[in-house]
């Protein structure tokens, strides 16, 4: 007979302890293949529990197999090889590794925004109205290439502000540029098959990572003050190239129209061809209004543009899009158009009335003037180098690049500035091949997220942090 | 002289009137290379607007490129070559393909859940508590695997009702499984590569797009009552096997634990191999308690754990997560770290609160009595058809299969449904390789989003809508 202790005041209901107890001693070899079980009546009447009680542990131990009902007989234990071995490993609901986490006085991150005006009130109302809505189609699985209506409202943002000409059907919706250029590498493999990627030398490395992941040969295209050069491109065998025209990561170069209508030449010269155009921080440019996409001049469905709302909105909304071509639109629908949207329908709403309740515009206009006045703090601070320093791609973006006059490496400097506590971020490390001859050492200096006062005392205290450098 | 028409009346600015002209003017050849522009001071004079204006509009075409500033000369026509090809498409904000929707008087959808039970006022309060709490960090780009908090109610949640044993380090957020499998299918290319994927057949036809997607051959294996078959696995050169072994999809077989051990025994017979355990509906067992997962059994390392939120709470959350054995931890965080996470913070904290502020659990129960009550009735309806049918997969889920005993085709049985509008899904299509005998026409029949009144009904017109094939 089982001698089973059933514990009436345990929070575990007595049918699962009887459970426990009979698989414990199959898995242990206590009970071998073939052992006749009590019948459920006897255990029942046995352990003084209900003939249901036993009955519930029964079915579940048929249901995972450890025992096997024989009609007019009983209950056997099955067949279970080999269980003898297995030691559930414990609980180990551990502490992953520590990251050591320095805090600086001033850190001049490029890949900052100013946390402070995320719009909260917004973001709540619109999250309410969604719930309050009680609209259950929005729980269902949407549309895999988003909602029409964020779609529409995207389409429309970006003729106006950003000069693109699309459908709503030619925008795909992602949960960051990551996830788009992903899927990218792999609308990349069906068609006319893509081998070689070009990209511009210094990059967004992370689009470089990417490409690579994918086993896409990429190969770096030197810059000059106009952009990407144009004629290594015609001598490398690459089908794709990825741009950033509106604003060069990270060297904030705008490239000029004619260069534009060069690399449209190029991709035009030979089938095939695209342009990647990644629109990472082109809302905020300070002097001016925004220069227009370069999709919105390519009359040959060349270009596919990228944009995302973490520069704009922020970093932790996981929502970016990216405009396909005509043809390429064709391949994603035949070829990869059967994976789910990977943005909540919720956000998905709220990013729609964001942009179609006019939030997006003020916002935009609220957070244009705030890093205008940083961008200008910041280049009014920096005076105090005088002419041992030369500033680019000023005027736009969230950070500008600043180049030393000095005998010192990049990382000397930097080191330099970290004994005072304060970040810099090199340009050396977006380098995809290092230039052969060391450039002058230069800092990428981000100041979305710093007060005008912070900033002012951090380029002070970095002037004398370096000084001894210059 | 420049003829620029200016409409003060417009909401476009002065400036930008101006810029437009020129711009056109020097897109349609009009202003040739070299041309040189008024100054400055003579154009606003001319124009009798500001010389700020002016300014404004001439730095735009500068900075784009259009014209050039010649010190002590003036401004002058940039070289831009081939502009006048430059058609801007025009705006075709046009509507997408129309998608003919019918409705069906009873649809036995599969893919359903009961949308009107979404814990609607539980979102609300904590999204809104998210937004209270101004935590700016929530805005940041957060963990790239997942915040902690968030991979440690989930860890915690797998343990205690799956029977997972992980560390939180080991669990990575993704936006929905299949996101996660093309994570998994880049994850395979690094370390020993794998080649072929074994996949029950018939199968999640989704993971199959997926894995042939990335090139992988997938080698279909058929299914005994046990479930995957294990000599033709040995027989396959398969390293990776794709299983459901909580309820197998679609047929809803529970693996019992022998099959289970010659399945990790499989595994473990060469170095590299892998299982994938897509528990994707285990939350829903309405006899006993749900199966333990395979992960908890798996001693050496083996087995890759996914689930999702989508059968649980509502496919729009967009929500998955996924256990990897700590070898491939370790190639993930060498090759792949770097992709951000494609689930937006908010919804982070939101389901981090849903799981440990307990509302999860009750949403589970209350779902799993509200389900039962559905499968019951569904189960009770089906009597009509007496011995005309068997049911499988029942017990589980959120469908059964049912088994016509009839000479009439798959097909022929799904028309005459359709002709009386009843939706059914056939079992057909979730064959990778078609069985050479054909199978006893057979229907996958979903009840989720139907009321107990619709399945008595649903089932009754369907009867008497197929009784002539059987």
């Amino acid at each position: 007979m089982l001698t089973i202790s059933i514990d009436t005041h345990s929070s575990l209901p007595m049918y699962e302890q009887i459970y426990n107890y009979i698989k414990a001693e199959i898995r242990n070899g206590n009970l071998p293949y073939h052992y006749k079980l009590p019948s459920t009546r006897s255990l029942a009447a046995n352990l003084q529990v209900s003939r249901n009680t036993v009955d519930l542990s029964y079915a579940q131990l048929v249901s995972e197999g450890y025992i096997e009902a024989v009609p007019k007989s009983g209950y056997y234990v099955a067949m279970v090889s080999d269980l003898t071995h297995i030691k559930p490993k414990p609980s180990s609901v551990t502490k992953p590794f520590p990251i050591s986490k320095i805090t600086y006085r001033y850190d001049f991150s490029p890949f900052a925004i100013d946390i402070n005006t995320f719009p909260y009130n917004t973001w709540r109302k619109l999250s309410k109205n969604c719930m309050n809505e009680y609209n259950n189609d929005l729980f269902l699985l949407g549309n895999n290439q988003g909602d029409e209506n964020l779609r529409a409202a995207i389409g429309r943002y970006l003729h106006e502000s950003r000069g693109v000409n699309c459908s709503e059907d030619q925008i795909i919706i992602g949960a960051g540029a990551d996830y788009l250029l992903q899927l990218l590498s792999q609308l990349f493999q069906y068609g006319k098959p893509i081998s070689s990627i070009a990209m511009e030398n210094p990059a967004y490395r992370q689009a470089y990572k990417i490409f690579t992941g994918f086993h896409y040969r990429v190969i770096p295209i030197d810059l000059d003050h106009n952009g990407i050069r144009i004629q290594p491109l015609y001598e490398s065998d690459a089908d794709v190239v990825y741009v950033t025209p509106s604003h060069q990561y990270p060297i904030g170069i705008v490239m000029p129209i004619k260069r534009r209508m060069e690399l449209l030449q190029w991709a035009d010269k030979a089938p095939g061809r695209y342009i990647i155009e990644d629109d990472h921080d082109s809302e905020f440019r300070y002097k001016g209004k925004p220069i227009p996409s370069l999709q919105g001049i390519d009359s040959s469905g060349r270009v596919i543009y990228l944009g995302t709302f973490s520069r704009a909105v922020a970093p932790a909304i996981r929502v970016g899009y990216m405009v396909l071509p005509k043809n390429l639109l064709a391949v994603y629908k035949q070829y990869l158009y059967h994976y789910s949207s990977t943005v909540s329908r919720i956000d998905q709403y709220i990013i729609t009335h964001f942009i179609t309740d006019g939030y997006f515009e003020r916002h935009l206009n609220k957070m244009r003037k705030l890093y205008k006045g940083k961008h200008d703090q910041l280049v009014q601070a920096l005076k105090i180098f005088r002419d041992k320093i030369s500033i680019e791609g000023e005027n736009g973006g969230l950070h500008l690049v600043l180049r030393f006059l000095s005998n010192a490496s990049e990382q000397e400097i930097i080191d330099a500035a970290g004994k005072k506590s304060i970040k810099l971020y090199g340009l050396w490390e977006h380098y995809i091949t290092k230039p052969e001859l060391p450039a002058a050492p230069s800092i990428l200096l981000g100041y979305a997220n710093m007060t005008e006062k912070n900033i002012q005392d951090g380029i002070h205290a970095l002037y004398h942090a370096v000084k001894d450098c210059l």
